[in-house]
């Protein structure tokens, strides 16, 4: 029993406690307040467990859920940046792997290179998992939005554009998902003029 | 591609997004806020990824994190109860398989009934993975309160002999992290008296 080891895990988990004050722009279903990262991510792991059958390409759960709990602790330091503010993710890179660089390494080496690798797979979108965990962390923000009337996409203008840029790469992790999410959440929201049609 | 499947799965990630307004007795680190059932979750999960070397027996990952992840569902309609409430804890079992029964079911048949067996399994304390998930569930607020200088344990005025019965089956799942809790989180805040001994 190395007592270093778990006192640097301990230090952590106490550590990450943090990504519960990380506000970001969705509403939660009660339409008044906004979810914090931790919420998301809690979301995002049950939603792997019941939607991973609609995955492209066959999944590892238990790697993309990892990857789901953990993708936005560099947000701690460097905080949420808004998927529509252009400037902000200007600096976005730097910010979060300053962050990255500073959390992981408070973990016991072969950990801080586990969680740095997940984060780094999930930003790269390259493999089955990343392209799943993406298509999520675009669906959910969807679903929520939509459950709220589309005042986040009211709130800041946001154009039927925008979302479409921003989900390029949604239906290369699953076709279905983005099928039901651009029938049941976008197209119903342009037609509300929830989402501004450009 | 089954419409009615998907359409179900989505009602009901909408519907537990409820699990972020359920409030729990544990203050986060802020010393100001008390922490939700879904953060409380995603904290958990990341705990397993990190702590699970430290399981008495081998225990199967995914399946503790899924566990964990939705233990609290039922509690949506069944409010969170406090472990030191006694009055409360008369009909928590009663209220929560009425959740579960109302919740689970709107799901597809087959991942309603995996739902309710992890959620039962998780209550019985039965096999590895339940037990580690139960060392998280009292490891994890014990951190949090030692975190915050005791506040929660003052509020309420725990006492030690109510913390030692609450954690009586916490070494099941791992002596290591019982035995760094006792002595890390318990034994010194005994010491500055924010637990009451008795």
């Amino acid at each position: 029993m190395d007592k270093q080891r778990l006192q640097s895990q301990v230090d952590f988990l106490r550590e990450i406690d943090k990504e519960k004050f990380i506000g970001r722009q969705t509403y939660k279903t009660d339409g008044k307040t906004k979810e914090n990262d931790a919420e998301h991510a809690w979301h995002m792991a049950i939603m792997t467990l019941l939607l991973s059958e609609y995955a492209n390409e066959k999944i590892d759960v238990l790697k993309t859920i990892s990857m789901l709990l953990i993708h936005d602790l560099v947000e701690i330091d460097a905080g949420d940046t808004y998927c529509y503010d252009e400037d902000a993710k200007k600096t976005q890179a730097q910010r979060e792997k300053a962050c990255a660089d500073r959390l992981f390494n408070i973990l016991p080496k072969d950990q801080a290179q586990k969680m740095y690798d997940l984060w780094r797979e999930f930003e790269e979108i390259k493999t089955p998992e990343a392209k799943f965990a993406r298509t999520l962390d675009c669906f959910q923000p969807m679903m929520l939005n939509d459950a709220t009337d589309g005042i986040s996409w009211v709130e800041h203008k946001v154009k039927l554009s925008q979302i479409l840029n921003r989900n390029s790469h949604t239906q290369e992790g699953s076709k279905i998902l983005w099928d039901y999410a651009y029938n049941n959440f976008i197209l119903p929201n342009v037609e509300k003029t929830k989402i501004e049609k450009d």
